[in-house]
């Protein structure tokens, strides 16, 4: 790609050698919990052994293609290809590692207008060409794999070029920008007005706006911030039947919301081309530090009576027992381990507790103690036992390092796969014990942690680490998250709390949304996208 | 009816004599202002002259329905027909008031469970005849006229029967409830669990949980509590083809929202028969009080400046020039007037000013303490004068009153309508100077409040005062709507904040929503409703 954009690698996260590599000390916790060796058995192949098949992009709309963005940004040599060929989930890695990029799309357009995307779409539409858009390319859930459906070929949207903030409200709080624009890059633009979006996912160093709002994310902060889907004032969305623009209004009742009806709506509908969001001063104090209570159920309810209180951090995430004792023992020299290393040994009572993290950002220091003192209270009515700053600042130290520990796992024959839900404080600890049983089945270990907090539930994420099935680690992948679908649907769970819906989550979009509600969904599909062009197979089940 | 809910009259709010009249000072004021003379000129018919056609409902479908709720609950007696005639807008009003129900339904259906809902959708559809859903009958925008859209015969489907609390989830603050439950009688049920709704619009009286989220309703206190769609956690809608129902979760990413979808649908898609809301600890304290800024703008950037730094009170009501003037001119012996007529002889430069009314409803006096201090704080640093609690109290005394002095009003032959809009704080100078120039030209008084403060910015009420046309009532009351919506739609603000669209807006939605926009839904009602049965002529252009 010649346009600036820095790259992910292909089969993997971030720039190579950019990320943290597993601690020496894993090598024994993989060799005790999962019973794999811990060496390299399963390097990814090179760029130039990936196996892909020859583009097929109609020849004439290949020349509309040029025609509308210029011929620079038509692009299908190998590289670019491979680049968009899928995303980040577990199955999309998978392939990619083994070299199989069979479903690379034809070809990646690149538009640099809101009316060039206008204009792709028409000529795709008019071609019955595929287009899956492309932001930062982050899905988990084969959100951006390049499926064809009915289509003849696929092109990959690559929303790269569309990353300008386009107007800035600082009476309002609203800011305008482009699809393609990344959270730090957005977050960057906006502290030159002293504000923020402050949406920071794990993903956050890759992830675009529009791949936020298509998908409801949910940053890190979104307890107290908010999640993406709470910022959205208004939206544009190119169809290949034109566009649909929303009115920049605090509030409004003038029926249904059609805002609501394109944010998460993954590309199926349409492009999204220009977002606007609430923003916020650039907080000015923060505080970070970590907690231990007895155990997890005791901690969901601290959260639950803080919420309900009105006294939630902004950030709050809670560690199961399994979570927390493998983050101590995974933890460096300078991560949580040494830094609650003292307080464990002197409390016996906490011996197989609950890691809790804990963070405020507000506007003067005078706020965030006051918050924090609030907290503080009914934490320690609860009987937790404060751990003080460094855990905090440790975990905000590794907060975007998971994926990049994947990578290494993935080289040393682990599955490696998270998966999250939500569901109101009565029906959470069925949701947690039924999917810790359907996990459990892999036989490696299950981790969960609390990330987001309302005051009518919380969010639960679950990390499994199991030996890999060499002879067919795909098949194994979806008996387990079949599985734990199942059973987070039954327990009253939702089917998805950030990651989306996807290709992965499809087939359950039915039992989440009713076979009235999927009519409906695919009742404006057909509408704006009658020829069935865009993102196939995502978000409505095949 | 038989079944004992209370029952408005006809023609105008509330109980015979149940509300507050205008005061004696009134008269003067309206020979002043509006030229009128201030006595009775155009009192309401009785019921029996009331103007009704023959009822013409299809008998066999008559016999189908009868089988689904019983022969108790199809009715069309006069009284039941005009009584379900009409909502409580000022064309409705002109309408009843001359004895004119010559649209009034064919007969009105009160179906006794959810599953009754869908049996009687389904028999309407069968035989093409159209369905008002029927809550509180309280809109202002004609969102209950009885249209028949294309079909042969119309009925009223009231939801009085429906009227349960179905459970209360006290850890998860959720409450799921039927459409029909008035509002004071749901804060009365949840009041048992030391819960409450607290959604308080000017209808509060007469207005249903189902009818509110069917509108996208605000309440007075929305500013601290939020809209009811804030509080909507799921829904269950009958539609002619059958029940969409979204799930009860926190927080979700699976998709978009068809909750969303469905919330502010007016009953164009179907009638909600389940709704789960999010409802909050009843408030152990409360303060209100009152306070002049020295204008009106200057009072909007201090709404402002307390939204953004997170001070808003849960009340916020600030009235403009002509508005406070009114108040005080009108206000009785224990009025706002008398708690400030002291303060405002005393303060010479505040003698235009604009009155503020601010509330705090929260978990204990000290946090009421504590947020009112910091209110105050920014309130002194900008000059305004404190007017003490007696002025917040007799807000609160007469917030329910404006529907009942109405009909005084129309009595006299003064043309009383409200219309509201919200805008973001960068445009709201604008909609507030092109609105009051556009009503301006009815020659009478135009007054305006905020009353509904966010990050993003703010609502805006208008009250227009004028004497009535009286050859062509409707025709002067068509004109000044049609100039003031346009004048709100070019500045920028929302077709409406709180009193949804209905008859009066839809020709107005396109302009809101744009044409793709009105495509999507009406994909969506074409997949819910093919017969067109639902609503006819409510939020849909036709």
């Amino acid at each position: 790609m010649r346009h600036a954009r820095r790259e992910q690698v292909f089969w993997g996260w971030g720039e190579p050698g950019a990320g943290p590599s597993l601690p020496e000390s894993a090598r024994t916790w993989l060799r005790e919990a999962l019973g794999v060796d811990g060496g390299v058995v399963s390097p990814p192949v090179a760029l130039e052994d990936v196996r892909l098949g020859e583009p097929s992009l109609p020849e004439a709309l290949r020349r509309a293609l040029e025609d509308v963005v210029g011929a620079t940004w038509v692009r299908d040599d190998r590289e670019t290809r491979v680049l968009r060929a899928a995303g980040k989930s577990y199955l999309d890695l998978l392939a990619l590692r083994a070299g199989d990029a069979h479903d690379a799309p034809d070809a990646v357009v690149v538009p640099g207008s809101a009316a060039e995307v206008l204009a792709v779409l028409q000529a795709c539409n008019e071609w019955a060409v595929a287009v899956v858009p492309f932001g930062g390319g982050t899905s988990v859930v084969g959100g951006v794999a390049p499926e064809r459906g009915g289509c003849a070929a696929v092109v990959s949207l690559d929303l790269g070029r569309l990353d300008a903030v386009c107007s800035v409200d600082e009476r309002s709080l609203l800011a305008r920008v482009q699809p393609g624009l990344r959270l730090p890059e957005a977050d960057h633009a906006l502290a030159a007005h002293g504000l923020t979006l402050g949406h920071l996912p794990q993903s956050y160093e890759w992830a675009t706006v529009g791949g936020c709002v298509a998908t409801r994310s949910a940053g890190q902060a979104s307890t107290g911030f908010g999640r993406i889907d709470d910022h959205v004032v208004a939206v544009r969305l190119a169809t290949p039947l034109g566009e649909l623009a929303t009115p920049e209004v605090p509030a409004s009742a003038a029926g249904p919301s059609l805002r609501e009806l394109v944010v998460g709506s993954e590309g199926a509908f349409g492009v999204l081309t220009e977002v606007t969001l609430q923003v916020r001063p650039l907080p000015a104090a923060r505080r970070y530090e970590g907690w231990f209570v007895h155990a997890f159920n005791e901690g969901c309810e601290l959260l639950r009576e803080l919420a309900q209180a009105g006294a939630a951090p902004d950030v709050a995430r809670l560690s199961d027992e399994p979570e927390t004792a493998m983050t101590l023992a995974l933890s460096g020299r300078h991560g949580v381990k040494a830094s609650v290393a003292g307080a464990v040994q002197s409390a016996r009572g906490h011996a197989e507790s609950a890691l809790l993290i804990l963070g405020w950002e507000d506007a003067t220091e005078a706020v965030v103690r006051r918050r924090r003192a609030e907290a503080a209270r009914h934490l320690r009515q609860a009987g937790a036992m404060a751990l003080g700053r460094s855990a905090g600042e440790a975990w905000l130290a590794g907060r975007f390092s998971g994926p990049h520990l994947r990578d290494d796992l993935l080289d040393r024959g682990v599955l490696v796969e998270t998966l999250e839900t939500a569901a109101t404080w009565d029906r959470l600890d069925r949701v947690l014990r039924d999917v810790r049983t359907a996990l459990g089945r892999l036989g490696g270990r299950v981790l969960c942690h609390v990330s987001h907090v309302y005051t009518t539930g919380a969010s639960l994420y679950f990390t499994v680490l199991a030996a890999q099935d060499a002879d067919d680690p795909a098949g194994q992948w979806r008996a387990a998250k079949t599985a734990a679908t199942e059973a987070i649907l039954a327990a009253g769970g939702t089917l998805t709390h950030h990651h989306a819906v996807g290709r992965d989550h499809a087939p359950w979009l039915t039992a989440e949304d009713g076979a009235l509600g999927l009519g409906v969904l695919r009742a404006v599909k057909d509408r704006l996208d009658p020829a069935g062009i865009m993102n196939p197979g995502k978000l409505l089940p095949g």
